[in-house]
């Protein structure tokens, strides 16, 4: 049964992953990791994979009943009732590189639903934390609902790189900038977190997984916005990726015709 | 006359310019501050022009027979042999919404072209400075060398915003992002930061001015880039904007071809 005390008890329990993997990210920070590229090129490195363990393990020791579903391990009950998806860093390359605008992203699902969602930014110690009913807060302060659009709508977009997972469809990428040419593109959990304080009227990811947008999904209508899921598709490994738009109410619909426009014409 | 020791000279007094920027700054963030909707519809605050106004009188009181030229107040000696250029925050909309990737950039010319660079992030704590001959430093620490490019090369580039400036020239972006998918878009002077420490591999600005863009101009060239001007247009205002691509020498010169191939086919 879900309810908003036990959203509540998540959501303590959720800080508390959150707490392990900054522990986590500092002493391997300075102990050093290892990188590997995996067979999409992307990056992961030794760093990644012991978040994901640690949590995966704390979750199930409290929660021997909940299911979890992670980036670099796979699933473990993934038909449980809860079930908590892992995202250990988003934003490998960042990290790698030493941008700081990589994060953690935590979600919780009841009954495939996601409910809970954290996002954390070790590098600027920032913590956004929300669930179904209760709001979101921003290092433990309430986050506002969204505002109006701004005069010139900030687009944030995942990269263009994103469009070309799988087929290329790139032209999307085109044809939203064209329409929002006032973008910003972290290409991690940084523009989520940029979009949930309201730094961005409209957010637009492609071709993305269940760990990389069921946080984005419960936050956003927290603090009183849409989110309208699009273009799934499954790979043939199985994996199921999807993209979103997400944002202020005014300005969702219409960039979602512009985005169904063009899947129907292709 | 320029040699090494009078930069070094130079270099300490822009750091001391970058203190009072960060005293305004820190001040009137707790004050609060005004916003003006510019002509364009850039944002300009009071701040902007408090922070402009305290750089250009110091660098005057200090060095009576050098220029300024600042985004906010124009010109005074432009003439000179030393002139200062000043973006007292390059990233107003991004203060003003709250985000901290915006900066300050400071450079100065010696007959016309740029000797010294600074940027400074001050919600990062960031400062980047360097001069001709002398290398680059962050917050006081070497900045190494460009390495090789990465494997899948990251973008960083300009807003598509940018390329509408005047007449319609996005297509620009649409042919450079295909270039080079995995993007990177700060809208700020960040990029350029992300540059100099080899977070991203190669830079497209396009329709700046020349206190955007004369730093990033000396602090690529002292760690091994390239840098080459591009675009060179002048508003019926009389002011001057041009574009830049810059970064890792392996990578200008593909671009180049590519920018200078679509500038023959208008």
């Amino acid at each position: 049964m879900l309810n908003d005390r036990c959203l509540e008890k998540y959501k303590d329990f959720a800080l508390i992953l959150k707490d392990s993997v900054r522990q986590v990210i500092t002493k391997e920070l300075q102990a050093g990791f290892n990188i590997e590229i995996k067979q999409d090129k992307s990056f992961v490195t030794s760093l990644d994979k012991k978040i994901e363990r640690t949590l995966s393990e704390k979750i199930l020791e409290t929660y021997p009943n909940h299911g979890v579903i992670g980036e670099e391990f796979g699933e473990t009950n993934p038909d449980a009732e809860f079930v908590w998806t892992l995202d250990p860093i988003d934003g490998t390359e960042e990290l790698v590189s030493g941008l700081p605008t990589y994060g953690t992203i935590i979600a919780l699902l009841y009954q495939g639903e996601p409910v809970l969602g954290l996002i954390d930014h070790s590098a600027f110690d920032l913590t956004i934390v929300g669930a179904k009913g209760i709001g979101v807060s921003c290092n433990d302060k309430q986050v506002p609902k969204l505002g109006k659009p701004s005069e010139i709508p900030r687009l944030y977009i995942g990269s263009r790189h994103q469009f070309i997972r799988g087929k290329d469809e790139s032209k999307l990428f085109e044809i939203v900038s064209a329409k929002y040419p006032n973008l910003r593109c972290f290409c991690t959990c940084y523009g989520f977190t940029s979009l949930i304080q309201g730094q961005a009227d409209i957010g637009f990811e492609y071709n993305l997984k269940i760990w990389d947008l069921a946080a984005i999904e419960v936050l956003v209508k927290e603090v009183g916005g849409d989110f309208v899921k699009i273009g799934e598709q499954t790979l043939e490994s199985g994996l199921k990726l999807y993209g979103a738009i997400f944002g202020k109410k005014e300005l969702v619909k219409g960039l979602l015709d512009l985005v169904l426009l063009f899947k129907l014409q292709q």
